[in-house]
């Protein structure tokens, strides 16, 4: 059994591999919610459906996310009653969220409504919301305290971050299952996704970074970081903007509390020696997932890192 | 100032005519909501879509309801979660249910609600719910009870009727407005709309009968019979099945208590004396507008019926 800790995109084309080697019934991916909105009184939680769409096989390949060949006509529609179109909500996209929230308001949890609509596209894995309560990230800028789609999409991350606020986190308990996925498990991958808005979250909810430590599983993470770049996204912008260096090894030495296994990529091999220094076994693959055999190979080694663990 | 009582595409025809000879801001709309639905949490109004699409000039004219142009990207994905598809919601017009539901959900009325599409569709006239409460109509069948929705759309209106019951109906008031746009008016229409099931709710909620028979405003009504058929739906069938006569006659007996000219086709021309002797005012006119100008000329002889009459 193995339990994987998932932003979006990133973590989404690791499962593409994952689901090679493994099989879905003994998967659980734990996925970030601190990135939900709410638009036009719809539940969107853009982390979860990349995963759902992209394991599905109907996911828009070339942006990552949404719906292949989806249309946007309702969005448009909607611009009419003054409502943003920025955040690009596709028709079939929007099915997916105009069910979520008839789940929801029927009584239904996140964890419920979530579960259903991935049994609704095919998928055998357990996939769980970090939570079923709210938590919003928001990032603090020098234009002010952003809601995360606002940064990220709305302005392109092209914004410097300062800081990092996971609002709710105090109050918001981990979903049914997530500790007991992250203790059971017989491994733990951290998905190569953004550690600060994407794992972050996750780790901030109480009780799982306790978890993670605690966990008789080894845990392996993948570094999203190679050759001091970010794969995608605004993970390196973030990290220079914190003060901290744009490293495979920052993101070791930030789960370094409870991570056994280090994967970086063969660019960063010069890196090995110094995550070895932290205390952690390293291993060095081609982490840059281009195709199908990529993400195939990608997780097969993670796979075997895990099962030829032997012990801290 | 004219207050005309609506139900779906035919009012809506009618009132294209009314707004070519009348200034928009001189016009109040009561529309018929007993066809309400709710799909997938989202509130549907058919009638009041009808009539807003209409008068905005973006209705698909073939039809007589939704968007022109309009795609079914959303609704065809929502099948995937078992909801059901016979409703024909096209991604526009799903953008105004959205719309809606949002403004409901934040707290808005109906009646703000309709009041606040109307003018993102740029309409100057007042368009009333004709009850911010709900009522659904529902027809008695061999095949049972029916929502209104579920014999209309997804049966074809192909069931014999045999009763129609308006749930809700005792608790329900008429919207804000309703009333006293039927009591300060100038003239009242009936638009040629089916007097069973779309202007029947509106005649059945507290009030508004007494209101009718109490304006001092003459109050005419088009009839939707010409020549003992129906220009378009059920209404032939239902008057059958409830064992009345299809007739223009029948239209005039049921409005009889409040109504001061009926407005028949020259196909009914042999109906003039009957109509009278029922204490009626009789004007015989084209009523089967299939171009604009003929819903113009229509328009044009009802507000002049109305203009002329002389007291009861």
């Amino acid at each position: 059994m193995f339990t994987v800790l998932a932003g979006g995109v990133g973590a989404a084309r690791f499962l593409e591999g994952l689901v090679q080697v493994v099989p879905q019934e003994e998967i659980t991916v734990i996925v970030n919610t601190g990135d939900d909105l709410e638009l036009f009184g719809l539940r969107i939680c853009p982390d979860i459906d990349i995963v759902t769409y992209t394991l599905a096989g109907v996911v828009d390949q070339e942006r990552g996310w949404g719906i292949e060949g989806d249309s946007f006509a309702c969005l448009e529609a909607l611009a009419r009653f003054g409502h943003p179109t920025w955040f690009r909500l596709g028709d079939r996209d929007l099915a997916t969220c105009l069910h979520r929230t008839w789940l929801l308001r029927q009584g239904r949890s996140l964890s419920q409504a979530t579960a259903a609509i991935a049994r609704s596209f095919g998928l055998a894995l357990s996939l769980l919301p970090m939570s079923d309560d709210p938590v919003a990230t928001r990032v603090m800028t020098d234009e002010g305290l952003l809601d995360f789609q606002d940064y990220f999409v709305r302005r392109g991350w092209q914004v410097p971050v300062r800081g990092i606020l996971f609002q709710g986190i105090e109050e918001a308990r981990p979903a049914p299952g997530v500790l007991e996925a992250i203790r059971g498990a017989g491994g733990v991958i951290i998905a190569p996704s953004n550690p600060l808005v994407s794992i972050g979250p996750i780790l901030a909810l109480k009780g799982v970074r306790e978890a993670l430590r605690a966990t008789p599983a080894p845990v392996a993470a993948i570094s999203p970081i190679v050759g001091g770049r970010a794969l995608k996204g605004p993970a390196a912008l973030m990290l220079e903007g914190l003060g901290l260096e744009v490293s495979a090894l920052t993101i070791a030495r930030l789960y370094r509390d409870f991570l056994d296994i280090m994967v970086i990529d063969r660019e960063d091999e010069g890196l090995a020696g110094e995550v070895e220094a932290l205390g952690l076994q390293v291993a060095v693959v081609d982490t840059i997932m281009r195709g199908k055999e990529e993400k195939r190979a990608l997780a097969q080694a993670v796979v075997e890192a895990l099962r030829g663990w032997s012990g801290r």
